[in-house]
């Protein structure tokens, strides 16, 4: 699929983590983790013109960085600083259905100004990984005239940064998050309704995330309900749906369009994406993929969710 | 849908009951309610073949049993005994997304021994509504060569009757369970692996109703995710995964066969008629349904789940 020439280019700003995570398969540590880190492999499978801006500190690998060039992604965005690469120590249950977060440490991460170079202020397609609503202001009034503008967003920014939050979204098109943090967000716990108080906050479209329930995707035009592939082995769900994010976007940047048609085919391919992410630890499943195990996976999801429409 | 002629006959064995709810509309009493309740309204929609067998008491109201009469069920296998109808209490969290059991009052339910007429033995297709596994097997054991045996259960006897529910999981084809109830059945969190297992124990199929999520219908040949519609205004719960399997069973007695395709298309139906009956408290939203609104919210349903095949 890299054969088109003229993919949109695409912007990813946000984490690049390191993890440690506890759970059902014992303890590992030193993941690479982080929104950005998820967004990128996963969108550099679809798109030729993807790039990362985000930082990390003086003890990041730089293996992480030099994988991200060889799948043909633009690390020029990613800056490394003095100190420690930002942390996040999380523990899940044993059902892989919960988890907590044991430990944040920001490090660099906590003193992260995005900086843009000419070409990322061309960017045609922008996605806004999980960060500070303030620092996603910040890229947007950077950003020169982006088609599609995307942001996710969390619990963590809805109650301690709903004003920023707030003057973000009135520059978005389209919301991503879960279905927790939209019914937070929009203190509703009906996801319709939920969905119609977000929109009046500026997104045009709002996508909610809902793990292995699949994903909904709220627009004009009406409601898509793209379905989550039951896997019988889950390892990691961590970065999911960043995964899912960089599918989506990804897709949006080869295909060209941003039709509604086109739109759907992202949902699924970031469903895809997300699948494969969370069969393996880290962004391990999301390596040495194949446009024909892709496929494969679209169009199993395909035939998972297809019904003849009858006449009664 | 009425004018096809020959639908195969649908046997629906369950409970009818009268409910106490609480919740964020507050206390609603004596409201009908019981499995075979939403189960018979629900596929009388599709079908003009449907009987229901259950007990009522001598303080049941006549006019719940003329309405199914009137939607054209056979409710000559409803028997009313002396005593009192089973009384289900209840109450929902303001989220309506979990509920309490208050009070259970089984009442004539506590003697139930169906008995089916020479006519009910010649039931094609047999649905088997939440009530003990003994009874549903002593079912069984009276019906004679039904092309499809399907069945619900819970986890009251997942935990008291597993015995009992394993000897008749053996006769049924096609068990209909929510993802709780498959995770304790199965003693398994992963839902793939939950459905493997069940299936290990007899039925060629299995159902797993997740509520807004949709369900998943596990078989030999794959999987198929059926959505839910997202709803705006949800009323009352109770009875939804009953209409699902009445829509489901319904379908598949008015469509006369049991392909792959044609039990996708009734999984719609289900998700159909479980969104109609939430929507207001009681079988309230299976009352006054047309063709016409039937079908408008199944092409709801196949725009809400439609996307294109693309190739890579």
């Amino acid at each position: 699929m890299h054969a088109r020439s003229a993919h949109r280019s695409l912007l990813i700003v946000g984490s690049v983590a390191l993890d440690d995570i506890d759970g059902p398969f014992g303890l590992h540590k030193d993941l690479l983790g982080g929104s950005a880190s998820f967004i990128g492999r996963a969108a550099a499978y679809f798109s030729r013109n993807v790039s990362v801006v985000g930082v990390v500190g003086d003890d990041f690998p730089q293996r992480h960085v030099d994988e991200l060039t060889e799948m043909g992604v633009d690390v020029s965005g990613i800056e490394r600083a003095p100190g420690e690469t930002f942390h996040w120590v999380g523990r899940y249950a044993p059902d892989l259905a919960t988890r907590e977060t044991l430990d944040t440490r920001l490090g660099v991460f906590g003193d992260f100004q995005p900086k843009l170079t000419e070409a990322h202020k061309d960017a045609q397609l922008v996605l806004l990984g999980n960060i500070d609503p303030a620092l996603q202001l910040d890229v947007l009034r950077q950003v020169r005239s982006p088609t599609l503008v995307a942001a996710d967003t969390m619990n963590l920014w809805i109650n301690i940064k709903r004003e920023d939050l707030v003057n973000t979204l009135a520059k978005v098109h389209t919301l991503m998050v879960n279905d927790e943090e939209a019914r937070q967000l929009a203190d509703e716990h009906n996801l319709r309704r939920a969905a119609a108080k977000i929109m009046k906050l500026g997104p045009t479209s709002l996508i909610i995330k809902r793990g292995d329930a699949g994903a909904l995707l709220f627009h004009g035009g009406g409601v898509f309900a793209a379905p989550a592939m039951p896997l019988a082995d889950v390892k990691d769900p961590t970065g999911a749906g960043d995964s899912f994010a960089g599918g989506l976007m990804g897709y949006l940047a080869y295909a060209g369009d941003l039709s509604p048609s086109t739109i759907r085919t992202a949902m699924i391919m970031g469903s895809v994406m997300g699948s494969f992410a969370v069969e393996q630890f880290s962004v391990d499943g999301l390596r040495g993929l194949t446009t024909a195990r892709i496929q494969q996976r679209f169009d199993e999801l395909a035939e998972l969710a297809h019904f003849e429409r009858v006449r009664l």
